[in-house]
């Protein structure tokens, strides 16, 4: 087996887990074959670890998951598309009631299960609806890929591709895996979760080292990727740790062992493919923008400014125009807050089409525009910043964010997202 | 006369100014009628203070008119578009070079000149053309409304309409006026300048006081406005005071005098003219949005509120789709830092079609969509939300903030900007 193995299979591949998703009308005016209701339900209690929005409008489902979550023990996720439950008429009631119709169904306590609703802000949500395909939802639980597909379709809105990755790797010659799905089209900006995902695995952890993992994995993805900078009122991302697999447990012992590495490895693996596709599937993008800054003092630098260049309005139309106007990213790098040398500067753009080089010495350099253009004309295009600063100390030089560009498809999906 | 009198002439208005502007063809490609040379010249040594962008990458010109800025006194401004001589070849020397050229003309030092340019980012400027059309721009100064005019039409890049506001005032019996031009549409986000304003006065007011009223007035107009969320590396705001207007000097004494107050007063609703200029005619923009919060426990909360609601993309879009969709107003009010209790929350759309409340007590309320949308339609319209909050003592509970929709044609004209 090789380090780390893709597979196939989403939160259904880790043992211990089950999932399905169903068609409850949600929204009235959804067609009958959106699936928009989910559960994703381990055999056993698990350990859990969550983080939620920083949005200080917190929805209702968010902040009974945060109370269910902080005795870092759950079983259950039930996730619902087309409503976000958020700042609506009997919000926390209807929010309680999915997870009781649930937990009576699956014959567990309400306590145990996590709640997420992605969808339009302010409007009551159709709990009748939700109620009455409860049963439904649980009969269909399995453990089968196409269970996990399920769930991954449900929780989508505007999402145009279900996001769902497994990988499978070994700790002490036991196999131990890890799932996951998630879904994040718009609203996407830093600043904790930015997304639904519920990631399962069957690995023995500990509650205080998943907790602490699942952190850094959460800020070496989801939190390094923008849409459009506005962080939602719902953001939810949860790991379930079934303990199946059989591994000596992981614990937060003082040399954080190398079994503990290969764990956080690997989760950190599964949510930068959910959170680049999340960056890809942006709502109308036509292009994946990856911003890598190099040769920085230190990584939190380099991941500031690569965050500043990758939510600019300004490079993202520049994207979409596929126009080389990289003084746009000098401006977004300079508005960063972080402080460099302007003059040591280089950019570069690349692609799958070549390599075009445009600033040296924080100065344009004369490219070949045709070039330039197909390098740019590429779904999938870089942007290269070297800061040619002196490396500090254990520090880390370089940081990677993910993004989108800004188009006129983006503009009409949100201005009549309600209809 | 009235307190605050609007009147014609720009920054001709003002005892002692004269303005010029000329088609140099700093950008090869600009049709021969496009103005792109302007200046602003005092009769005399005038008193002076300026703000400058917030954005580490300052472009030349920037931090030579910071330098001169300085010494509190200058007496002309000379200003380009076509291209920002930002991070170009010899930018530093052309920013001189194109000072000393209209100096030498004028027979003043050349630190008494502060230089301005606005346009692409990283191409080396056309100094030939500047300097070639010097003598040009010298000789059509004049103190008429139309060289304001052609001032404030030289500035223009992608501006739909040119900026220039001028108003009267009585101080101790003397008539005491301020203009002003401007030129902003994209890369426009506060934190200082956030576009390129050349303001007069014929007022005789100290240096220190001058600066201090200036950076009220531009923290209360054109630090409220937002177009697209990037701080551009060229901001500059100047004003030049002659002194002409024979009034008894204004000094920053301690209790801050009745008539500084006036000039204050003025400056700022020239200031705030030039900046909702700026707001409506943003990049693209077919809706001008005024945020306005209130009863909000202090000034500092109410604009930080507003500025997060007028800067969301998500925002932005449903105004364009004139969607009532206010749970993004909800949204971008819970990342702006600022804490508030969500269940006193309410938002109300108006225009000159009427009004619809949409959300008290942080919950939706059932309203006519119909209205709504026809609400929503008109050009201007206004986002009012309250706090319903105790106010601190010797606070102001309100602010107001300006910003644009977000357009298929924001997205066109920054896809392609360069060519």
């Amino acid at each position: 087996m090789k380090y780390l193995e893709w597979i196939d299979g989403g939160v259904t591949a880790p043992a211990g887990f089950k999932a399905s998703g169903v068609h409850a009308g949600v929204k009235s005016s959804s067609p009958p074959d959106k699936l928009d209701l989910a559960l994703i339900a381990s055999n056993v209690p698990s350990v859990a670890a969550a983080v939620f929005t920083r949005n200080a409008v917190k929805a209702a489902p968010v902040r009974l998951s945060m109370e269910r979550a902080a005795n870092r023990e759950l079983q259950a996720v039930v996730l619902n598309s087309g409503n976000a439950n958020c700042c609506a008429p009997n919000d926390m009631e209807n929010a309680i009631a999915m997870s009781d119709a649930v937990a009576q169904l699956l014959a567990i306590p309400s306590e145990r299960i996590a709640v997420c609703s992605t969808g339009v802000i302010g409007q009551e949500m159709n709990i009748g609806a939700i109620l009455d395909s409860a049963p439904k939802l649980v009969r269909s639980l399995g453990r089968e890929s196409s269970h996990s597909d399920s769930a991954a379709r449900a929780i989508m809105t505007t999402d145009t591709v279900k996001k769902e990755f497994a990988v499978e790797f070994e700790l002490g010659g036991k196999p131990v895996r890890i799932g996951g799905i998630a879904k994040g089209s718009g609203m996407i900006h830093p600043n904790m979760g930015t997304l639904l995902s519920v990631l399962t695995t069957d690995c023995a952890i500990s509650a205080e080292l998943l907790d602490k993992v699942l952190r850094n994995a959460v800020n070496e993805s989801f939190n390094r990727i923008s849409v459009d900078g506005d962080t939602s009122t719902n953001d939810t991302c949860v790991i379930l740790a079934s303990g199946s697999a059989g591994n000596a447990e992981l614990t937060l012992d003082e040399d954080y062992g190398s079994d503990s590495w290969k764990f956080e490895d690997a989760l950190c693996a599964v949510c930068a493919k959910l959170a680049i596709a999340m960056a890809g599937d942006g709502e109308g993008a036509t292009h994946l923008i990856t911003c890598v800054v190099d040769n920085a003092a230190n990584e939190r630098k380099a991941e500031s400014i690569a965050m500043s260049v990758i939510a600019s309005s300004l490079v993202k139309s520049m994207i979409f125009g596929c126009d080389a106007n990289w003084g746009r990213v000098l401006c977004a790098m300079g508005y960063s807050g972080e402080t460099f040398d302007t003059e040591r500067v280089g950019v570069t753009f690349s692609s799958a089409a070549g390599e075009v080089e445009v600033c040296r010495g924080g100065r344009g350099l004369p490219f070949d525009e045709a070039l330039a253009k197909t390098v740019l004309s590429e779904h999938d295009v870089t942007i290269r910043v070297s800061l040619n600063e002196e490396l500090e100390p254990g520090e880390c030089p370089m940081c990677m964010c993910w993004g989108c560009d800004l188009t006129y498809n983006y503009v009409k999906i949100n201005g009549d997202y309600r209809t």
